[in-house]
């Protein structure tokens, strides 16, 4: 069995993604994969594979989290970001942090400097700066594509739904090293236009993330407070633990989210064997997978599309 | 099956109760329980009744929520709220916000008035500003036996596990009112001396709160990052989604949490028809329920005494 690991699975958020915008979106997801697949065929953990996958996620102006996030109603950039150890249930997370390049980071700093799980806004910040971590000018996380679809958001004929649709959701990463640990990462910059403070599903275990070495590790995207009112994370892993497959626990999960709240996401799903899911209820998730030195990707439901990793 | 309806159980913390102030937490929370009743048999919604059994602990200087609240390391006071409806399973929080009296009544208005679910920090201030909410000056809310307790742990020689003994988790309240619909509220100062920007189980749903009209509803009180750890609230109910009653359900979920992360807490825990639970794996937990013109409480394991409601 254990010749499947190690796997890493990364989506770069559920929605509609514009044409334009659908390549990056592609190679963005796949460099994250093999990024962080190489991390763990050099025999790294699973937290560190998912580290670098999203903090090269966060790096790319193409997704929604650390540079590139949307503006919140103030044109201002505030993030949420977690990591989860399936080894310990141990938990490290960041809301409403402002002005730092990589939450990610800073989430895992709180899991393992600190002995809370959760730290937000001003607190973060400090936290952040006693930690050496560099500040960062707001300016150089927002990108031209942002401030036009905030600034279209303001105008008077503004459709709130149309401006969501462009880039939705968060970036994430689950992955299982050689030894079996599963991890979990998820960072965002949350909803377009959001009021100030706003915290989402991201940084709320088993909302949007969840991992145990029992069970596997998820990570969740798409839109956040129908995700917490199932508690998505931890309900696919309930339906992992009753028996189901990576792929259908994944959309009994989506599908209860659909009919019961009828909110629409996806999520990369692993569990301890190295099976993996890649599963969006949405139009559309940009997702890439590595395992056995092929990577495989996809962008529309139905889509697989696999190239080998040399 | 119905003529159980309506309940109301609420929880003034998990932890030690010192001697000298177990009788004021008993009469506190029979207090929360008789005005939270009073409303459910006036016809009152589950939700209003939550809100006004935890308004009323909140005011109530005994329990670590509102006034009352520990103090953080810098002395100051950041308190976390959340309630959740158990017939939309909408919900609102508050989280590390200063300078209001009853968090719990700023979370509701999230829920009723944002299309969020959390709000943090200086963004929920500024809400609770746009919401006509009055500003309190921090010394409102700091009584002298936090003030002095935050000295103790500062001390040299201070113990912080004991120091955190004295006065440990949230104030929560659960109910099912005449048409069956379930509630939840839960409101926490947090921990003594917590990093500034800490924030705990409380706000966050599926971890310290949850409430379902199919399933039931809970509010969990002890150590936050352990119920974080395993989802309590969430676990709680799929113990119950899979037949177990309130009573085993809650016993199971805290087991668990104890073997699993070797943490310790409370809960509350009611079903639709009415069945309500108050189980904890701490020393202590003040408690209070009313149904059919009694009032049950407790305070040390087994303790169940009940007194007619006139």
């Amino acid at each position: 069995m254990t010749d499947m690991l190690p796997v890493v699975v990364v989506q770069g958020g559920a929605g509609f993604v514009p044409r334009q915008r659908s390549e990056a979106s592609t190679s963005g997801v796949c460099a994250a994969a093999r990024a962080a697949y190489a991390i763990l065929q050099g025999g790294g953990s699973s937290m560190d594979a998912v580290l670098e996958a999203v903090t090269n996620l966060e790096n790319n102006p193409v997704f929604n989290a650390g540079c590139g996030s949307v503006l919140n109603v103030k044109g201002d950039i505030e993030m949420d970001a977690i990591v989860m150890d399936g080894k310990t249930l141990g938990s490290g997370a960041v809301s409403a942090v402002r002005n730092i390049a990589n939450p990610v980071q800073l989430a895992r700093l709180v899991m393992e400097k600190t002995s809370h799980a959760c730290l937000t806004a001003e607190g973060a910040s400090k936290f952040a700066r006693d930690m050496g971590i560099p500040e960062v000018p707001q300016e150089s996380l927002i990108t031209e594509y942002s401030r036009m679809r905030w600034k279209d958001n303001l105008e008077p004929d503004a459709n709130p739904v149309q401006c969501q649709m462009g880039k939705m959701g968060t970036v994430g990463a689950v992955a299982v090293d050689r030894e079996g640990n599963t991890a979990c990462a998820t960072s965002t910059g949350g909803m377009l236009n959001k009021m100030e403070g706003r915290v989402g599903d991201t940084p709320m275990i088993g909302s949007g993330s969840y991992a145990d070495n029992k069970v596997g590790a998820v990570s969740i995207t798409g839109h956040g407070e129908a995700i917490m009112k199932v508690a998505l994370a931890r309900l696919i892993m309930f339906h992992m633990e009753q028996g189901q497959s990576v792929e259908a626990a994944s959309d009994l999960g989506l599908a209860y989210m659909k009919s019961r709240v009828d909110g629409l996401g996806g999520v990369v799903t692993v569990d301890p064997q190295g099976h993996w899911a890649a599963r969006f209820s949405s139009l559309q998730m940009a997702w890439a997978a590595a395992q056995k030195d092929t990577l495989h990707h996809g962008l529309y439901c139905g889509e697989h599309f696999t190239q080998s990793i040399d």
